[in-house]
């Protein structure tokens, strides 16, 4: 029943992506109970120009 | 005012989008009562390689 | 499989979301298809001084 | 460690982004206190077929 | 249009939310146009116990 | 970066909150890299009733 949002900048790979809910879900399972089946991911890829952190969007140089 | 976030799995038609949210906000209304205008829909679609379920993504073969 | 959050603001009955959460599951099944055991739905309850329109919190008086 | 997601209709600029964290940045140190790079803003812009209001999807006519 | 949703660390007064939301409408209609009303934000106060970074719940000693 | 919001039935302990944490941020960084504290974690509890699968409430009996 728990259910991930996950943001990340864009650009992983969909076999990181892969391997990322094998492990989170497994983790989830160790430590929550409950059937893998249970667990829901969803993976938002967020744009470099969508996302800002110290008031300056990561499309612009640091 | 309610404030709808619907994630679904990508291929929806926006004909099937349109009808979803007329009756969302038609039973949104009966329910809760308000105006149909204060209610606000956004969807999510969400691309098979972005969705995990039982720790395996949907473009995955199952 | 369609996820649902719902954000209202405080004060609706259980018998309210109960009504409304079978309502939103049926016209869900009926627009997009799929079994109503693959919808999901997340309520939240917003208090009044956590929600602003127009710059002022619901909360204040208007 | 303010976390702000903004959803707004799709079509604006790089630059009106760029203002806009910078700004929403700045206000948030100023009335919450802390420092600038504490400050997280994810940006989604909402396709006008993905957001409806009154039972209508923004890209119908109205 | 825009809707914002605020993540923060609890114990935030209803003061600074009131007028963090009435400065946030403000630079949201300078740098977007639109109308105050049309300006959404949700406030979410998260718990010390419900936050982590790097692996550590806020609620634990640093 | 990486931003994670994980939904759970209400009811986990702060001992399981803590380990889940940990052991994500360490399956986060393994797979994308990064460091431990650029990995932040929100979690809600949310309550039976603000819950449902099939158009049923997890708080009515099943």
């Amino acid at each position: 029943m728990p259910t991930y949002h996950i943001e990340m900048m864009e650009g992983r790979t969909v076999e990181q992506k892969r391997k990322l809910v094998e492990e989170i879900t497994r983790v989830t399972v160790e430590v929550l109970g409950g059937s893998p089946e249970s667990v829901d991911i969803l993976i938002t890829d967020v744009a470099r120009h969508n996302w800002a952190t110290g008031g300056k969007l990561w499309s612009e140089p640091r």
